[in-house]
């Protein structure tokens, strides 16, 4: 780790991704075994001398292992869903990572006190091998070859990464929205090296309109012609078109609809009159999303976002574990359990964390269920740092 | 009107489209004169002496003209929104009308007693002049040349049509959706003409979620490399791939997430597991969804659906009659006033009706809200004949 940055107050300071190759191949719920397999990693604070102090913060969809501090390596990193995704840009180019307001001396995740660990998920596009990174059978990259991943063989890889860096037992595995899920995958699947689990706007499973947008989101990307079937590496050209429709659709359900009457309200571009053109924005928010759209695509991999959006569709407690029952999926779990919901997230919505806590009660596990009212959708999970913050604190404290 | 048919209870019967040519252009709000233009329309029920019992019906984004009756010329016609899309073909091909629960003899708009008349909309793919017409300028479609139209532009279109059928009065102007604005923009813009309106899950002003939605649909379509800037016609190329990801947005925000709960669950394709495909559907409803996108394109026009979207995002009766009041825009009406609504439409929520009923209400208006509780979304003006067609038969009754 950099040593913390006295610019910025709570910081970690500067920091740099690095890589690490995993000895063996990784074992995939598909069946096929995937290898050679490298994970981009960052990590903060100071591993104590029993190794009893590593949490393993988890991002989601879009996310990279780039969680906190200050990076001047890749100036585009970092960014983060929803409002305010431009904030974390200063014009000196560099970027904070998307979790910084949790993690940092004195923060939710306290770096005086624990060595905080962030992987990019297997599947991912910022380091960790991906559908962009180099099939070893051709010499070219995977594309539409690559496996079809899960949420537990993002799991596995990273407990592979961790044997790798001497790692056991995790004093939590933490994470927002898909982040939470993997916590929640950690917990079943190696429940006596999980101390505890920080699940933060997540479920046991995508209920079928947020299955819906996932779906919508693939589509677009898979019909725009530039996708080439997967196979649009080295032939420049890329589905931006798609991929800016499956971000403008995500970008919305992240957040609530009062959040945008709020933002944008009926506000037009140009504020005298309607112009009447249908291909140009008109209205505030239709230039937002544009927005939105453009500058994700210059940072982010389309085969990426296809691989992330299965898996966090796929993911199933009950169906993968409990044979259609979520108490029976969570009967193995040793680890205490926080909870962190919000009033206003459609797409993750509270009553999926009011089942896990019930299941967990019901079974006689420590379970703690917070839920915060408010009003920004799922990007809750990024930009409520503040109200998430003492909750996080207490129950670590407490661990 | 043809005899109504003894095969189908309360039916008006086998029916057909006709077709008039307007004598004279129809001035637009953009400026622009648009000439000729041909109105498909159908009518249902015996106009009576004094030409004062009939009811204009208005169709939402993707109706058309043949609101109620069985069709047999053309059996793709007729399809509505939501469930159910497909009950309306029968086996033998015939096409029941989108409203046809809601038109006919003893139902909500009886043809017993009024003489309702349906016309598919400027801008229209079903027989009205559209973007798919001749543009007598070049002799091609117009294409995206076809002008940008409003709401207040169909609503013009239709008292133009209206008139060579020498009807000057209108006991009702009813629709729901983007029909329900034109009921509104025709108590405004004819007040001594219309005697009543009935408003179904409408607005007067979409909020900014709808106009997102809205916008990533069009967006979708234009990114679509066979729009060709809006000139595909008769390159036997048109933009299937980007509309039916439009289709697939539309159909999520018609329903609620409980409907799509009850209806598919998460409910795997292939009972047994998952196949760990990205490119194929594993859940029923992302088959659904492709379904819903595949039959779509083969019935609707892209441009149409462009020209429509952006007529109901700029419909803002606050903005163009009020100086940024909606009391003052509702300031000259005359009609009575019918508002249904229903409580798990997101798209079109209760408190876009209950802004007006508040409106018309200060202002000393006859005004009538009933929030509906329904659990299919914005669907339900489709769906829930039953229970609007007692509250509609009363109001028009007091009439």
């Amino acid at each position: 780790m950099v040593p913390a940055s006295t610019l910025v107050s709570g910081s970690v300071g500067t920091v740099e991704t690095r890589y690490l190759d995993l000895p063996d191949p990784v074992r995939l719920d598909c069946g096929r075994d995937l290898h050679p397999v490298r994970v981009a990693y960052e990590t903060y604070g100071t591993l104590s001398p029993r190794r009893d102090n590593v949490v393993l913060v988890c991002h989601a969809l879009s996310g990279d292992a780039h969680a906190a501090g200050v990076s001047t390596v890749r100036p585009e990193t970092g960014t983060r869903d929803g409002f305010g995704a431009e904030d974390r840009d200063g014009a000196s180019g560099q970027a904070l990572g998307w979790w910084d307001g949790m993690i940092g001396p004195g923060k939710a995740f306290d770096t005086d006190r624990f060595f905080v660990v962030s992987t990019n998920l297997l599947g991912g596009c910022r380091g960790t091998t991906g559908p962009s990174s180099t099939d070893p059978a051709t010499g070219r990259p995977y594309g539409s070859d690559f496996p079809v991943v899960t949420v537990a063989d993002m799991v596995r890889t990273q407990r592979a990464f961790l044997d790798v860096l001497g790692i056991e037992r995790l004093a939590a595995v933490a994470g927002g929205s898909l982040g939470g899920m993997q916590a929640l995958e950690w917990a079943i699947l190696y429940p006596d090296q999980v101390d505890s689990i920080v699940v933060i706007a997540s479920t046991p499973a995508l209920h079928p309109q947020g299955m819906a947008w996932n779906a919508i989101a693939r589509e677009s990307i898979m019909r725009d012609p530039d996708w080439q079937g997967g196979h649009y590496y080295g032939t420049g050209r890329t589905p931006d078109a798609g991929m800016g429709v499956a971000r403008m659709v995500g970008h919305v359900t992240y957040l609530s609809a009062p959040a945008l009457h709020e933002k944008f309200g009926r506000r037009l571009q140009f504020a005298d009159d309607i112009r009447y053109t249908i291909t140009e924005p008109e209205f505030e928010v239709e230039s937002y999303l544009r927005h939105q759209a453009d500058s994700f695509v210059r940072r982010f991999d389309a085969n990426t976002y296809l691989t992330m959006s299965r898996a966090l569709t796929y993911f199933d407690l009950a169906r993968q574990y409990g044979d259609g029952s979520l108490t029976r999926a969570l009967d193995g779990v040793a680890a205490r359990t926080l909870l962190i919901t919000f009033s206003s997230d459609w797409l993750y919505p509270p009553s999926g964390s009011e089942e896990i806590d019930a299941a967990l009660r019901a079974l006689g596990k420590p379970s703690e269920l917070h839920l915060i009212d408010a009003p920004y959708g799922h990007d809750c999970f990024l930009l409520e740092e503040q109200r998430q913050t003492p909750i996080v604190r207490r129950f670590l404290a407490a661990g």
